[in-house]
């Protein structure tokens, strides 16, 4: 089962072929252990590339030791707030059972949820007046995909 | 990139206009600090305006200190349990990076979520016997705003 | 609003009668109070089944006492310490005001959520590796029921 193009590089060049072709993938390179990307622009550009005009976009990581959130774009400490206290309610020694060292990045990936979905109007991801769309690294750092699936309404 | 209408008025008014314009909004008055809203009566309200048969509805919303979740509908205690032990879990001062005093609602909203997709079969959303749509206020009281998209499916 | 079908049975036949008729289900029998459920298979069987080539997939618990969620499906121990990490962050007994006994349940319920939202190209469930889609149990041992909207890219 095939999901991500080597090299992340973009599958479908059209909106024609997108509509036929495999889910879109964004990819990113994380620079820390714990990290959260604002991803809001990539996703907007695959919006842009769908042609889609009204509908959701669904954004989710392809990895079980990362996250996908909606939060504020408009002070770092907010997500870093977020990530802290993840980091002490899962800290990364705590008797687990997995025996490689990531059992806290895999609970928080299921804390702060495997997708996102975003309402779309002419074309645009619709959010309140301060909201973006964050990858949460919790076990890097990695090269990254997301996959973002496109959906029209009515 | 304007999402919602002035004092939060319904944008469409019938079901044409609604396929062709923007996301639907409800518009709710929340009282305290935190606090579980129950809005499954409105959101039904959009489906039905909505004229969907068969699909789902994506309840979001616009803003960064609140979340949307499905729990149960029939004991309010359940809310108020689920309430609590976030605030124990994320108390209001915990040495926070963000200076508005807010970071905890933050931190629940990541937690709880942006978003609740809901299928829908004969116009109708499709719960278990239990289940209600909740938004949950985490720095109120406020005025606020959900965005609801209805996807159709086949 | 009847939801799910008596005993749980597939309600529709076919793939024609599947996209008039109501959301699909899945049942399952858990064996434990907590537990995580690998139902991929399962889910990838209503894909299957509807004919949808290209779009999402939406599982939903009918219960506000589980969740769903992805993460790794190689190591089970992964699923362990997630369930282990929520029952110290939730525990069973914790001055809820619930009387039912099973407040902790209805917190994880929030906290996991209610549904997942997969994608889906050329009748596949589109995951990155190590991923699996889990039911988690948190009031069991129950006959459980989940339901699956299947929704078309495009």
């Amino acid at each position: 089962m095939p999901v991500l193009s080597p090299g992340g590089q973009d599958i479908c060049q059209t909106p024609e072929d997108w509509r036929r072709g495999p889910v879109e993938t964004i990819a990113i390179r994380t620079g820390s252990r714990v990290e959260a990307v604002d991803i809001t622009g990539q996703v907007q550009d695959v919006v842009s590339k769908s042609g889609a005009k009204s509908g959701v976009a669904v954004v989710c990581t392809a990895h079980t030791t990362a996250g996908v959130t909606i939060n504020e774009n408009a002070d770092p400490d907010v997500m870093a707030d977020v990530l802290d206290t993840l980091g002490r309610l899962v800290p990364k020694s705590g008797g687990y059972a997995h025996v490689e060292g990531n059992s806290d990045a895999h609970v928080k990936s299921t804390l702060v949820g495997h997708s996102v979905t975003v309402p779309v109007e002419e074309g645009r991801l619709q959010f309140g007046t301060w909201q973006g769309i964050y990858f949460c690294e919790f076990d890097g750092p990695r090269q990254r995909r997301l996959m973002v699936q496109i959906l029209s309404a009515g």
